[in-house]
């Protein structure tokens, strides 16, 4: 159940700090698409914290990465969603997540000795490190804003950052994209308490994690629930469950909003089949993708058309 | 729609005629353990016929052979439940039909020169009567109680019938057991007008025809409708659609009762994934088998917790 | 195994008779079709006998009726091609069955006090009978054929037969299509001793009967292995296993040859699934379907690339 | 395909560096359990370098991290394993990582300000450094073996890394388990180019890559091909593909070796229905779980028996 009791009363946004990374920008563009009064951003310092947060009734609504196109999932998210307290989800925002290396102004490539950043970054980016910076030293640190903080400090001679952290700490973009596989996107996802869902739209998406028995077969009769119905499902992953040897949770996103007829009876029939689902909400899809189209014959209608055909049958009436 | 403006209140039951067939030894047994009071039998000449007569509202019920386990389904049955106003099976019945050699007394196998029967009965004891009576002649005739009646008569010299026929006419059975195959059993069902369903009992049937498209898969998914829920499937066969080419009807029985939750899911999804369906009743199972155990997780509790939770879940509550 | 040491070598072919049936017809137009010399037809008094003059050697093959648009399929060809020694299918006719109203030249239907058939002609007849002769009684007879034979001696007034006997014993047909529902058609098929298989022709039908365990989704994992073959089925019907309770066996024609990789390479994954798998045969599909489009992935092209690459993966080549 | 004329001949294993991590240690065992002559390990700067030293050839193997029981899967690894020339696993190891607190001899808990350590580690021992070192700073580097290095070096007061780091660096272990959830494991795998398959064992593993294409039920088709094999899968993971929107690359673990039958059948379906397939290895499975039992219809023998006796169906004889 949700925690009763809070503290105070929200007062804003938790995203995944620091100040001057991508999620800072993703958040501010969401606030303001969705006409937030109280669009005060508190960066906090893991995933876990900004859920925590939520939990708490600290902040209103916590803005946490879920996926990333290059590095894929992000654990923490995953698994702080199904740890502890009903949390769900209720936007998704895709943020591309290009990197620049930023210098002091005036700093020459030949000048770098070394190049600092979050080591996912420098991963990221390593074949153009070695490229455009042969000789440097690479040093870790906390965040990517972090790096471009003590690049201004002048503790290191490079950052690999957010161009938004560049220029929050004055400094110029020796390479604008830096990344080895340029086009890297980020999903990150707004997480609140339970409540009123968000209207359908027509094109939505629902996250929903579920744990089966260690069968063959039981993952095929998991997703056959949704294939029957007719609901595509845009990401599948098998999560160890750590208490439970052969024993699995998978994580999955589907098209289709939970009061669609067709995703709520899959999403009954899960509940029936899994040893466990958590329903991690319901919101409007923001990739650029337009869903499958819906056939008619898993459409609100042919459900509630089934539906009142049986209640005859049931009765005793023409069939 | 069921006919309205019955011409008569309805007297009794229809079945497959002549009186002296198996059709009427299990009628008798049946209407006694339905305690019926009016338990007047009116013998059809066919099986449309009965059928007629209980569409029409002139008898209340008819009892129609279904399947035999020799002979197969019995195709007048089949599509006579499926054309024309809707009825519904309300009871099986399970009747042995054994064969018997029907002579008037006194007649020795070496008198025999023709043997009646109806051509079903004939086909089905072939392989003995040649080895029997290796010189008669093989007379077809409208029944079996009619192939008795005549050797009554004196027309014929023996006939293959049912002991009640013979033991009706005054006829000696030559040979008690005739059929090729021995314990050949003939399964009927009683038809009525839809109405109140027979009670569940935890150990019922559901027979139903459903059209589907002409697509590969098309079936699977129809079956997948059934197994994922846990329900069995007793008997199952394609009929050609004579109207629509490459467009199949089945006609399967499954077992539990359309009251049963994972039944009445069944089948409302298969209202919505075929082009027609029709229900054909819900109704005790007669056979001694006594049914699969039904998985907890198709059990009515599991659908109803699944559906309490999946309204927990529209409403925004803890999940 | 077949049967070794013909007591001769086989003259032509056997068929279900009398002769002047349906059965007749179709047979002088296969054998011409497929250019057989000797053509010499042997009419069979049963299914069961024109089956055994093939697996004595007797006849080469037999033609035999598999099922009837109005009557459903002939449980003696399916039962006797499953009992016994191996046969296999390799040839299918679909002929139309159209019964005429035969008399002797000059009756009228004023005239006709008795009209004679065999009960499954009779059955299909019955209501344009009625009408067509209200007050007349009704024979049954051994065959169509048999009917117009006695009408023609003048035991009976009438026969419903084909136009074939009616014209080979010089009766007029006072009423051209008697049937209740116009456009039955019934298919035969010929029957051999199992050899070298008819060519594929690219419309092909393949034959099979399978036994399946008593356990629900069995026969959802046997259709499973066709749809996963994109293998579209055009028969299936479950028949009682006399022998075992609550064990079906399923009798099915799909679309293709056994020479073809996919519908291959699914018979022998029902030869692993199913308790027993008997193959009927490969043949010429006769009917006017074209048969599905084969998807390039179950192509036989798609199997041969499958297998060489399988063969590299064990091998440890490259991947 | 695999890049020929090495440099020079392979000298031994590479591995994720640098010294005194965990993988270190599990590579050490490894060479041990293997009897390997030439056990010389190569640390390197990332998965990426370790991967390319064994497709230019420098070295035999590389071992790196797959997937963490808290981190989740690798990206680098599975996108290292799949762009770029063909490499196969031959062995996966399972090793507990379990992070001590390694501090100068005589260091106390009140005296450490700043404690190091890769960022991953920080991230999993976050709730237990808070709770230990409520005051301390804490410092991201670029290893946990290099934290261990900078406290030894003094720079830093105490590191999160692994025991054989604290032993390397002599360092004393002030809390022996710091992870917030105890027990993690990561499971790293040794990385060949292709050649003799290791062979089957009984409890193998089998790693195939799979794009599939963007239709409802592609998912559910892919799987149903090792459902229906009996094949139980033990790691499954969307991955997006980078080129192609709404096409899904799935990265997946099954139990047996592609030696085996049912194995090598289902592999070979994923060729033909898939856009892609990548084999990445069969090897011995080193959890402690003993694999699903086979079922006899899907055996090496079943399997043999289905190929003979579909040989013996398309040549014609007795079936």
């Amino acid at each position: 159940m949700p925690s009763a009791g809070h503290s105070a009363a929200p007062t804003g946004f938790a995203y995944l700090g620091p100040e001057g990374t991508f999620a800072e920008a993703a958040l501010a563009h969401l606030t303001r698409s969705l006409g937030a009064v109280d669009r005060s951003a508190q960066p906090q310092p893991s995933v876990g914290a900004a859920l925590a947060a939520v939990r708490s009734g600290a902040c209103r609504a916590a803005l946490v990465p879920m996926e990333n196109s290059v590095e894929g999932s992000v654990p923490a998210t995953m698994d702080g969603l199904v740890d502890g307290d009903p949390l769900v989800v209720t936007r998704e925002v895709f943020l591309p997540v290009g990197f620049v290396l930023a210098v002091r102004p005036g700093t020459t490539t030949g000048q770098v000795r070394t190049v600092a950043s979050h080591p996912h970054a420098l991963a990221q980016c390593r074949a153009r490190i070695a490229e455009v910076l042969p000789g440097a030293e690479v040093v870790p640190t906390a965040s990517t804003a972090d790096a471009a903080r003590r690049v201004a400090a002048g503790e290191h001679d490079a950052a690999v950052c957010a161009a938004i952290a560049a220029e929050r700490y004055g400094l110029d973009a020796l390479v604008a994209d830096l990344a080895d596989h340029p086009g890297a996107v980020t999903r990150f996802v707004l997480v609140e308490q339970p409540g009123v869902l968000p209207e359908p739209t027509g094109a939505d998406k629902t996250t929903v994690t579920a744990v089966i028995a260690d069968r063959t077969g039981a993952l095929l009769d998991l997703l056959a629930e949704f294939a029957l119905r007719g609901i595509s499902l845009t990401r599948i992953e098998s999560r160890p469950t750590r208490e439970r040897l052969g024993v699995y949770s998978f994580s999955i996103d589907c098209e289709g909003h939970v009061a669609d007829a067709r995703v709520g009876d899959a999403l009954a029939a899960l509940h029936r089949l899994c040893a466990e689902v958590r329903f991690l909400g319901s919101y409007p899809r923001a990739d650029d993708h337009p869903g499958k189209p819906v056939d008619e014959h898993v459409g609100d209608d042919a459900f509630a058309g089934a539906q009142a055909w049986l209640t005859r049958v049931r009765e005793g009436r023409a069939v």
